[in-house]
């Protein structure tokens, strides 16, 4: 598959950090940051914009916080750009520098849909300071039809790059991404549409490919699926995948080789049976991972059974 | 997904037996069976009806050949059907037994493309017998596209009841898989069409979905994805999507827990990256299987380059 406007992101630090508290070396993020700009990567996304008020540094590692002294640590400016996520509601917008101070290109706004105009609020303060700025609408699949195609019509009329179809749970297959695809890209005339999957039913990269198919150009993978819970698409399988002559996917497997491999041992990422049953029954996985934890003491099945008699997510 | 049509086949011992040649316990092999007909699986397949001229007893576990009267100490008559698969080339005619003296209900045969001469007087030979058979075309990757036409011609002209479309290296992703169940049902009136993937780009499941979507109605899948190298399309997985209320998926779970998340680490099946390369190069997993026993001392790029440069598969 090549499509010249194509664009890659690696979420690999900011996902995977949802397993360690971004507890992440500076040596190590460096040495993803470097491989995966050898790559070809279009973007690298370093890590969360989390409000110090709300989050201390003390419990949490630098990639939660992503000031620009850190970023410039590991990251410098060539054509692999610096994305930095931002939760609507956790983020204080004093920390945001103007675009010609920084060494981040692009802001992408975690949301709901019931908070869409927080995230149109932040959006517009980042976009005017002169950001590359996307909205990723999280947890689409407990969203109620109408309220998502008002938020997409209130996303139309903002000057945003890009709006990124989630599926926060794993619960997707090819239908409902060819749906979310095609509806984003028919009601957010100009923008670009993005993919970003989670794994839980093994569905993320063959989900990424479905919107691929349908008209989206900026793909979220991380390397060896690193990501909360299940993890993501593993980046080295999308790379396999695009034809773009630009990408070199060796750095890649040299970094899951020197570090990811040991590291999913540790953080346990990946394929397990909560997490597909939390994907299965289109459920958050914080469930599966107190039970993973032992926080339940149940079987598989009593943990199914739980869930099914659940009504919240 | 709901199609009354739908048949699941359970390949478990018989592709996870490649990883330890067919070494399992009888009286985990019985505790297979009967939770996988608890769970309304329409098909188990206990493994290969091998030559014993040619695989020595010595060598391998029961489930190599498949004695009937192995399969009568594990299995029972019920509403789930005993499978058992074998090779052209390396099967002995004279162990066919005729079907009412058999708890076999089906027998795939396993052919590549230049093979299927030999695979139809096989199946015809069991056919005559009063099995239910089923063709599997492996490697049709690697396959001509007018040799794959003429063996659909050739199987169009028999009396068998099913032909699988058959992913052995993992390297389709939907739209293979759509153009090839469209053409095997096109080209097979009055067959049913099965799906049989391997999981080296995590596309196993996917893949039999978008079987299921263009009309397939014979899936396989194996208990935690076990088989050779990435595995297969795992069956939990499988039947979670599957809507049909006469499964449960729960006695599932409960063999794995019990016995199949150990089995994995000790056989090793699964993502790995070096059955990533092999998918992603439209390779035979041999070479990869070969990596990981330590045969190659490369690394995950030096292994990439390497396959990249070879032709032959």
């Amino acid at each position: 598959m090549f499509r010249p406007e194509i664009r890659v992101l690696d979420c690999t630090i900011r996902d995977g950090g949802l397993m360690n508290e971004w507890k992440f070396e500076k040596a190590m993020v460096k040495e993803v940051f470097h491989s995966l700009a050898k790559a070809g990567v279009d973007y690298v996304e370093l890590g969360y914009r989390a409000d110090k008020s709300m989050f201390s540094p003390d419990d949490f590692g630098a990639w939660r916080f992503c000031d620009e002294e850190d970023l410039r640590e590991v990251a410098y400016e060539c054509d692999t750009k610096v994305s930095v996520m931002c939760d609507v509601g956790r983020t204080d917008y004093s920390t945001f520098l103007p675009s010609d101070e920084s060494i981040v290109k692009l802001y992408r706004v975690a949301t709901y849909v019931p908070d869409i105009d927080k995230a149109i609020h932040m959006g517009k303060h980042i976009k005017d300071l002169g950001y590359e700025v996307s909205v990723n609408i999280m947890a689409v699949s407990h969203a109620l039809e109408p309220d998502l195609d008002e938020a997409l019509a209130q996303l139309a009329q903002t000057n945003f790059d890009m709006v990124y179809v989630v599926d926060s749970f794993g619960y997707f297959y090819s239908e409902q991404m060819h749906y979310l695809t095609e509806k984003y890209l028919a009601n957010l005339p100009g923008k670009q549409i993005g993919i970003h999957c989670h794994n839980n039913r093994q569905l993320a990269f063959a989900n990424t490919i479905e919107g691929i198919i349908k008209g989206a150009n900026y793909l979220d993978g991380s390397i060896y699926g690193i990501g909360r819970a299940a993890g993501n698409c593993p980046l080295e399988l999308l790379m396999g995948f695009l034809k773009n002559p630009k990408f070199d996917i060796r750095p890649i497997f040299d970094l899951i080789e020197k570090h990811f491999v040991e590291l999913k041992k540790d953080l346990r990422w990946g394929y397990e049976i909560p997490y597909a049953i939390t994907g299965i029954l289109n459920k958050h996985p914080r469930a599966a991972m107190a039970f993973l934890k032992g926080v339940h003491g149940n079987t598989f099945s009593e943990f199914y059974d739980e869930l099914l008699n659940v009504d919240d997510v």
